[in-house]
């Protein structure tokens, strides 16, 4: 079914909104659905209000500048917003937030030694792109970098990963006191100059490699939709796994006169300059590079041998920054509920851009904004909320999550006493249903994609993902899930608004989108516009308005819900499933160590090994200890009788019986947050969910415990599975009162 | 132990061979021993006469002009290999063979569409490379390539393998009249054509991908090994897995006077023409290509996005031949057995290169020459080998294994009667053994392994073996090698001299060679060269002579065994494996089928299709049978029973049962020959060993029913599996009518 039949087909319904949204309340009863509120009248009349051409429409408009925080533009793309809002009926305001926010004074990065060539450091303007020659873009910078100049030889460290640092161990080789450079991908970029600096290097580039991000892909732009040669990744380089928001605000809200800490003391800043380049300014670079080839995984596809280095290629890098504090303004919405409403569902998305930004963010706000404007027309005929819900549009996203983090850590006493559940999207693009969030609301989601269609397929968006996980599985894989009808729930990470709300203050969260056949190389350059996104992101805008579906069921399903679609026999069976890899982790490396360790004492490594190539003797080192799981996977199966009698019990509930397990349902998850946080970085408190310390955007479940079995230190994976059991335990508990009062 | 060590050590054992190797041979009993006629002091005066310098002298010389066959420069290498045998004290000649072999006359191919493009189908000389600028060199060309003038759309077929097909067939791409660009790698080059044949293509181009050959892998020549933008590989597209030799003399040598079949009935022979380029010559051809976007298995490392097409590129390819007989001089050298002159161990190398030739054939006959020069003085000193040597350089070799092809089949009754092996080297490099072949002789070769050095390690190349394929392993094959002590000889396919007399003949063969630390990209180009070798190949020359070791070795202990060192235990075990291998190869299809009907019925593969990407609707096809490979199982049972009673009665054995067991345990090998020969190309015979159909060079084991198999002919498998069934019967029942008589 294309996107014209659907509209057809809706028009069919007339407005008759409030006798069947009346309908539908009546036969609600105070049981456990896992679908919450659903309301087919009143979705159909939701649908009604969607239009694909008038998101294209918005997406035009409020990517018609580059708009990045701190700019005039992005004030007038905050006020345009929020005369959006009141347009739409509803009562809206701007919150502002003071944030660091440094932008390029110098940069400069020239290559030395066997011969000389300055980075272009530009994206040229392009013919096709009508706001590729505009004013006012930022230039290609990485946001955090330190200022610097600095001057030494080059090494290619691949991904800049630490697995890229051991295997140069191996190798003999040291970034002490030289410049890397990186290519984009495997892991945030952030991940890349803070390992970087970790093993003593003193100045970072990343590059895009046309293997990832270029010609390797596809035709480039403007002729397809992958980096041209030009294109550079800018992008915030802070150290968000530590702590995410302004850096001198940690914890707290970043008010005109918060208390405020100096940035010699934040601890997510740099101490090395860090530049993001294309590959057309990287190719003599790399060339230039000599030393050892480099591995086979470790090759792009530049026309050249990759070497390692160091050898040869030297390079001089020399970055300043305007370390100024802006105003970052959140436009707030909100619809108070008629029933609860001190109850409040959150719905957020993005406004600032690093340039234009049609794809990232305004896509997935044009759909925000199509949802409040639907929203705002049914409650024009009659409908009424029963929470209250909040729509928002953040800013500061870009530079890392400035606007969402300070709102949230300003408003967060109020928000884990009112916040059921926290909604984010983010750049949106055509294909396949994306969906991350809390395990507990696997189920809703589950429920509204069956309800909503592809509009390329004509069948739902929860059979096409589904089709799309089973063909991308392994062939055993596939065997197995071709038997199941199981909706996968992602796990988040970070990488967008959600974080503070779920992983700092055990919210709730869900983070919607689409994408998986809108691949391109737009991020983040000036090519990031209506022009790109309309070609090849989502032609005919049609997945905007499928997100706009998708998350406005959500959003009106929780709203209405007599008892909240929270399941935490979900839950319980995701940590299960966590549980096992973990365990499953620990054999791993111990099959590991110990065959690593045979193969030195046999010679096998040494013997195998090209003696005209360099090798590293490496010594046997301890076997890994086999850790004891057993409280943890306990206290999941006490969890598990808990959830199963919670669920068994939700049935005929009279009202304050109801509302008490409301509350109950939607601050269960708070229970999970440890006291101290994680390991190293405690505003993360989350004990199933976080980014990873080495992947960023990269989720890692069971965080405390994975990488300390990761980074080889048993006495904290120990400690970790002390501390997730106690929180399990806890949360356990808290169910339990609960249910004993129903 | 580096080079210099160990010919100090061996210099200090003095000339002290007919004492010692009478007292070696005094010792020996007609005992079954694995590794022969082992003669410790005699192998030592042999390793003694061997010099690396000699070795690279020789390579130089024989390397120092173009030679191919049919040259002026091919008859004198010929000539001066017969005096060297000569002045080592062998009988030697030449004997002549009158074989079809093309050489260019014209050769063009230009891109006529969308822009034009003529390439330069030329390899520039260089100055670091002496013998680079020589008049005389063969043009880049395929032999066997028909004359053609064709002028179609391009289409690029990745390795142009019958998968790659498949695939196209899933996007709906035709080659229908097209043109086809294939890069090199995979498969045998000849099985490129031939499938694009198959599949309708008019021409066929094949190049050299950087991916696989050239800047990717490393540095290019002549800064380093790799495949310079201009390199192109010369080589046969004969469709010699039919049959290989002289295409108009099948089964029977092409004596002066042969009865010749006529060009047009050689099944053999393409109907198509077929270039093979430099990726200098292929880029502008593949970046005019249009179409869908490569699969990303497809791609290689050029700078541009690979298109399949067809689309936009249109190609001119006008090639003719000059159809010439010529004369192939092989070399024969004999040194006649002492004690039983009709049993033959014959060792061989080819001499004809498609231009200097010096890794390949050079760097192997070199070895191959200093042992007979050694064994010349062995014999000069007192010893006499037991058994006939018959030390051989074949012609004519590249163009498809015409010289040994045609003599094997010439003196097919008398080999079938006296050769007990072929032992077969070709290019030698640096690095690790390798070593495959008749199976029966595992233990032998696992044995000389045992005792021969490595040059550049100082352990045996049989340990230093065993540590490169536990390092290549996937982790759970390395913990299992680490437990076992075996010695893994490889299977043969086709791709050197060895194949008439393994395949076609039944005779036990051997190849031996080094490698794996010797990549480059001069393969069958005008850089394989004295200057590249001496550089990259084999420095030092050190593996030339522990060739020589070890070829020598085995020639020796073979000449003069008292018991032949056969192992038909070792046979048996190796064809369990391949048994396991097909059983589980037609359950991994009848899954993989299941599997993807099951996809196909619940809209899976369509639904997770990218609706913008072309998309070829599919039906289930009928499940895979089981097959009862019982029989086969049954037949290997009983050939194990034999075995192990054979083994256990060869001790003690008087001269006349000895001598009865010997002939017995040479010819045994010829009881697996199919005698209808294998479907589709009866001149292939051997029920366990052939090259694949579909792949060249590489081995397909038990390849009748393998290849029924993977071609999908349940019935020609269930045949297959009879037919084997029979020749394993015959084999034990040969092995048991033998061991009858012990």
């Amino acid at each position: 079914m294309n996107q014209k039949q659907i509209l057809t087909r809706l028009a069919l319904f007339p407005l008759l909104l409030v006798a069947t949204g009346a309908a539908g309340q009546s036969k609600a009863t105070y049981s456990f659905q896992k679908e919450g509120a659903k309301n087919t009248a009143l979705e159909s009349q939701f649908d009604g209000q969607l239009s694909s051409s008038h998101i294209g429409q918005t997406i035009k408009e409020l990517s018609s500048k580059p708009h990045e925080l701190g700019s005039a533009n992005g004030k007038a793309v905050a006020e345009s917003i929020l005369s959006r809002f009141k347009s739409y009926g509803w009562d809206a305001q701007i919150e502002t937030y003071y944030v660091l926010f440094p932008t390029p004074k110098n940069r400069l990065l020239e290559l030395t030694y066997p011969h000389t060539y300055t980075a272009l450091l530009k994206e040229p303007p392009l013919k096709e792109d009508a706001t590729s020659a505009q004013e006012g873009q930022l230039p290609t910078y990485n946001a955090w970098s330190a200022d610097g100049d600095v001057e030494a030889e080059l090494v290619y460290v691949n991904f800049g990963l630490p697995e890229d640092y051991e295997r140069l161990d191996k190798l003999g080789i040291s970034v002490k006191g030289k410049i890397v450079i990186a290519r984009y991908g495997r892991s945030w970029r952030g991940i890349k100059p803070k390992v970087a600096q970790e093993h003593g290097a003193i100045g970072c580039i990343i590059y895009s490699d046309p293997k990832e991000d270029g010609y390797y892909q596809g035709d480039v732009y403007p002729k397809g939709a992958f980096k041209n040669e030009y294109g550079v990744q800018r992008g915030s380089v802070m150290d968000m796994v530590v702590y995410p928001g302004d850096p001198l605000t940690p914890n707290i809200g970043a008010t005109k006169n918060a208390e405020r800490i100096s940035r010699a003391d934040a601890k997510n800043l740099l101490k090395i300059p860090v530049l993001p380049i294309s590959y057309h300014d990287a190719q003599p670079l790399l060339a230039a590079i000599e030393g050892p080839v480099a591995p086979e995984e470790w090759r792009g596809a530049l026309p050249i041998t990759y070497h390692i280095g160091p050898g040869k290629a030297k390079v001089h890098l020399n970055l300043s920054f305007d370390w100024k504090t802006v105003p970052a303004y959140n436009v707030v919405a909100t619809l108070k509920g008629s029933t609860w409403p001190e109850e409040w569902i959150i719905r957020g998305n993005h406004h600032d851009a690093w340039v234009n930004g049609a794809g990232d963010p305004i896509s997935g706000l044009a759909a925000e904004l199509e949802e409040a404007k639907a929203i705002g027309v049914l409650v024009k005929n009659g409908y009424k909320p029963k929470r209250t819900l909040k729509y928002i549009a953040w800013d500061g996203e870009e530079p890392s999550l400035l606007g969402s983090t300070e709102w949230a850590e300003h408003h967060a006493p109020e928000l884990q006493q009112k916040a059921v559940v926290y909604i984010n999207s983010d750049g949106n693009g055509r294909g396949f249903l994306e969906a991350g969030g809390s395990h507990a609301l696997s189920n809703l989601i589950a429920e509204v994609a069956k309800d909503v269609k592809d509009p390329q397929t004509g069948v739902s968006i929860y059979e096409r993902k589904r089709a799309g996980e089973i063909a991308k599985a392994s062939a055993k894989a596939k065997a197995e899930l071709l038997k199941k009808d199981e909706f996968s729930l992602g796990a988040l990470g970070t990488g967008s608004d959600y974080s503070a709300f779920l992983q700092h203050l055990g919210i709730p969260s869900l983070n919607l989108g689409f994408g998986g056949e809108d691949s391109g190389g737009e991020y983040h350059s000036i090519y990031d516009s209506y022009d790109d996104y309309s070609r090849f992101k989502d032609p005919g805008f049609s997945y905007g308005q499928s997100l706009s579906q998708t998350a406005g069921r959500v959003v009106l399903r929780l709203a209405d819900a007599a008892i909240l679609p929270f399941d935490f026999r979900s839950l319980k069976k995701t940590a299960d499933t966590y549980v096992k890899e973990v365990v499953s982790l620990n054999e791993q490396l111990q099959e590991n160590r110990s065959l690593e360790n045979q193969l030195l004492k046999n010679r096998i490594t040494e013997l195998a090994s090209d003696p005209q190539k360099p090798y590293q003797a490496a010594q046997p080192k301890p076997e890994v200890p086999k850790l004891d799981f057993t409280p943890l996977q306990n206290a999941l199966k006490a969890l598990g009788l808990v959830t199963d009698e919670l669920a068994s019990k939700q049935n005929g509930l009279d009202k304050t019986k109801a509302g008490l397990l409301n509350t109950a349902l939607y601050r269960a998850e708070q229970q999970l947050l440890l006291s101290d946080g994680l390991p190293k970085r405690p505003w993360y408190k989350h004990s199933l969910y976080a980014p990873g310390f080495y992947t960023g955007y990269g989720v890692k479940t069971l965080p405390g415990i994975r990488e300390a079995l990761e980074q080889g230190n048993w006495t904290e994976a120990s400690q970790q599975i002390t501390a997730v059991t106690g929180q399990i335990e806890q949360l356990t508990s808290f169910l339990q009162k609960t249910t004993n009062k129903l």
